[in-house]
């Protein structure tokens, strides 16, 4: 078998990005060719954004969110209500709810959901952490917006046990409903059981 | 507008990623944080083999094909018929020949093909280093191996306007046809038209 590439550098480049999720060596082949006809100072900005970031980034040691500093920029934020912390799975959760500007609460993020497929237990998870705030901070309402699956749903049920020992404590979950603009005999059985059971007054306006 | 990422390391990184072809900014998200789970040797690693790459790596004075010195590993084989060059657009269709294990001679990487729409000429092209090796190094065929497309067709046709001052030179262009495995109904027709105009002999054995 000859060689596949002309060049030890080259292979060694697309390899590194073939461990990527989603990119194959074809892939990782077509990047790398592109990087290459970039002059030398952009690949050097590129590399270094990627080890600037793995070797400063911090979390957020209330949150657990990715920040620049110990303390997030939404738990730093005096205006936000201090006291309601919406759970969810990981920063990209983070990012689309704060896109909404429908909240103004705090986060948790759990860094998963609890899945025994995948060897993920509750003691891999912000769990505890979630607890200490509740017990700490005076938190009045914790939402749980992790996905309506199996593992999310399991991890829910995890959680309202463990805040079940503060009953001052309202928690809530998002709403599982038909999605704004689906069309209704299309949705499933199950999606449109649950809105019928959870209808909310008809604001009429 | 909120600033959608917690993080300004975060958002450099993304955007640095979400610049490679076929990358959005989503995709480049899921990218950056999974590099941000793996440790940070591993990301030292990534980024040194793609900084290493694009400073160190050479192209070949014969074939601008990619390599790690002067000249490539292919034009630098006593064992490779130095009398034939395959002409093709980029450094994948070098490997991609290579990979059939068909072809014993040299290659000329082109850089591109002649396409006025995307502004780019002959001039841009290795076209007069390509004439130059003809001229030099005695060589008694070249292979046209570009795809069978309009700019392809065209950046074949001025090679070989530019060759006919050496007829001693074969110049061939590789075989249109339908692919092997594929169902003759759904050829389309010219490519039907040409497999039955430029039909081989059946070697029954």
């Amino acid at each position: 078998m000859i060689n596949e590439y002309p060049s030890a550098l080259l292979e060694k480049a697309v390899t590194e990005f073939s461990h990527l999720p989603g990119i194959g060596r074809k892939t990782a082949l077509r990047l790398v060719l592109y990087m290459l006809r970039q002059d030398t100072e952009a690949i050097d900005q590129f590399a270094n954004a990627i080890t600037t970031l793995c070797h400063e980034v911090k979390h957020c040691h209330r949150c657990h969110n990715i920040s620049d500093s110990d303390l997030c920029p939404i738990c730093g934020n005096p205006r936000r209500d201090q006291k309601t912390i919406c759970v969810v799975e990981n920063i990209q959760d983070v990012m689309a709810i704060e896109h909404t500007q429908q909240y103004q609460g705090l986060y948790h993020v759990l860094g998963g959901v609890i899945s025994p497929m995948d060897g993920v237990g509750p003691a891999d998870l912000e769990i505890d952490s979630l607890v200490e705030r509740v017990k700490e901070d005076g938190i009045s309402e914790v939402i749980l917006a992790l996905s309506p699956t199996m593992e999310g749903d399991t991890t829910n049920f995890y959680i309202f046990r463990k805040l079940s020992a503060y009953p001052d404590v309202t928690i809530s979950v998002i709403a599982r409903g038909i999605a704004v603009g689906d069309e209704l005999e299309y949705a499933d059985e199950v999606t449109l059981g649950r809105s019928i059971l959870n209808r909310t007054l008809f604001e009429g306006k």
